[in-house]
């Protein structure tokens, strides 16, 4: 199944179709974070195509936002009556504001819904001007949202939380760093691995698309990165981080997400950027399931990195290698060692895992003991 | 831009999600065509997913859907307050309910809103089933009808012309003859390639899917025409058919259509098959524009074909031998001469072009002397 009524509103200046796209009349409320935008151009724009509208700011919105933020901006904008909302900023502020928007007609305490995804049914209608590819959040109705209070962190996602459109000005992600353009390159490419490399399934055109998006990204993200804004690259990186997590490439196709799983606790305990945690945690999960994604890995490794001499074996680690190489490329270190992290709280990761009694993975292979053995193969 | 709201729902028995998908109390026309849905079963499991609505039945929508047909499912389905739609059949029954459900809520002739498209506004909500994979028009809002009386045809397409949803079973198209078979793969192939085959841009991610259909249709075309159905192989000729004019890979990118316009000359005047005259005019029309589609050439060339021997002007010709090959692999003849037909009505086409002062492709440059040029290449 696939469903995406997401508009996206691609290209230079396009910040200024504000003013015809959001209905006239509404109330405003327009969510940010901590503030860059205002000294990159992009508020300054966004309030100029505000102008004939009613506009309520609410800034402050914390990568990995949190529900007690949210709720003070869910308070004022009941007081204020605001009937439209637009998120201005990267994945954080775009799944904060959808938590806003469900909680805004949501009877009783909105973390319910959190705890019990299927209590939320309604939100209210909202949009995005994205200034951070990474997450795809623009272009889905995923939300992730975290409580101060009690160290949770739970995804909610329902069919009203599509943005109605999301605007990418390619030249909004100029004033980027070199850090949060590196983590959004391997963010999209991990969140593409997610749903490719795993098993062989009848979903050719999936693949073929998942291929095209790393292709793209092996191809440009030294450049994103390294190089002075350009603005062709931008606008492939941006449409790649988009593309990566808005539904198609995973329709029908079976999915892994255990690197994401493993690198949360990385996250979690040594505070590792989450784009680090999937470039140290992802070569050596290859390595460790190589032979359950056999097939897989040799596709790979022939389509995305043109390896076509060597046995399977040399093949498929010499695709890992390059993935190793890429993401280096961009400035991303891929060892534990290298961040001064030795396997002191292994334990701890492992032990974590085997009392939930989950087993990660395509096929739920990865017991807690292969997790430790992953685990392993990051340290140097 | 890319908006899509259609719903894709993909699958084996998905057609008995019809009694979940249509909204309860609505009272449903079943549009169709000739009644080959009653000899392949699809007839009889639309009937028992719609048991708990009132249906209607209209048949009869012919290939090239006419106004004057539609009109008597309009007038049918006011008399029944009919409130929702499903279109169960190919890109002509699909195209033909667009246009019922805008007439619908059309004051005066709706044939006005043919003439002129911006006259049309609102749609009733109608869904598809789809049995014959080829035009896209299951999961985009373009419609084309013609009107007997004058011989018009003309194209609309609103917000609303987008099914709610479309049910895709592989399986539909197992009863499929060869020659309907063909013809889809080739009319997806060069929908793709006329969005793809232009002058390089900056859409890296569109390039990589095009490529990707492409690559998918070379690999399964032969097989689906010429095999025993295999569910795999329907699935992926499903989408890659749905992918190619959804909207995507056309985001941003220079588009030709020549080679459709041309090629809807071909079947009015010695009644081809659409899918058989873009087989034809199109490997000419890539000889004779190939300096201004050089560099598009080589790269589909290289990552299409993998032809990386020779210089350049023999990997382009090597590329478009290989496209011919593609077509005559499906059973599709791409020379007019093996139709039976010379150059006889040669100047009439080429008068046509000239007198609509029409100059085609994606810069403009395919004057009427460079048609009559491309229609000499068609020859043999």
């Amino acid at each position: 199944m696939f469903k995406n009524p997401t508009k996206l509103i691609f290209g230079k200046g396009t910040i200024a179709s504000l003013s015809t796209e959001i209905p006239a009349g509404k109330r405003v409320m327009m969510t940010y974070g901590g503030g860059s935008i205002k000294s990159n151009g992009v508020y300054d724009q966004v309030k100029a195509a505000l102008n004939n509208y009613s506009v309520i700011e609410f800034s402050g919105i914390e990568p990995n936002p949190t529900y007690e933020t949210l709720m003070k901006a869910v308070a004022l904008a009941k007081e204020q009556q605001i009937d439209f909302f637009l998120a201005v900023g990267g994945g954080s502020v775009i799944d904060g504001t959808k938590f806003i928007v469900t909680a805004m007609l949501y009877d009783g305490d909105p973390w319910e819904f959190m705890i019990d995804p299927s209590k939320a049914k309604h939100a209210l209608p909202f949009a995005t001007v994205l200034t951070l590819p990474a997450t795809g959040s623009e272009m889905n109705n995923g939300s992730v949202i975290s409580k101060k209070a009690t160290h949770e962190k739970f995804a909610f996602a329902i069919s009203e939380t599509y943005p109605q459109f999301s605007i990418l000005d390619p030249e909004m992600t100029f004033s980027l760093p070199k850090r949060q353009l590196a983590n959004g390159v391997v963010d999209a490419y991990v969140h593409v691995m997610e749903q490719y490399l795993t098993f062989p399934s009848e979903s050719m055109i999936q693949d073929r698309f998942s291929e095209g998006i790393l292709s793209t990204l092996t191809e440009i993200g030294d450049k994103v990165v390294n190089d002075k804004p350009q603005y062709d690259l931008r606008a492939n990186f941006m449409l790649s981080a988009t593309m990566a997590l808005n539904g198609f490439i995973s329709m029908g196709v079976p999915q892994d997400w255990a690197t994401h799983m493993i690198g949360h606790e990385l996250t979690a305990l040594y505070g590792l950027d989450h784009a680090v945690t999937l470039a140290i945690v992802q070569p050596s999960l290859l390595r460790v399931m190589r032979n359950e994604k056999h097939a897989k890995l040799l596709q790979y490794a022939d389509r995305v990195w043109h390896i076509t001499q060597g046995s399977e074996d040399e093949r498929i680690e010499a695709a890992i290698k390059q993935t190793e190489a890429f993401y280096r490329s961009v400035g991303i270190k891929t060892k534990l060692s290298e961040y001064g992290i030795d396997d002191k709280l292994f334990d701890t990761i492992v032990e974590r895992f085997a009392k939930r009694g989950w087993k990660l993975g395509e096929k739920q292979l990865i017991t807690p003991e292969l997790i430790r053995e992953i685990l392993n193969g990051c340290l140097s």
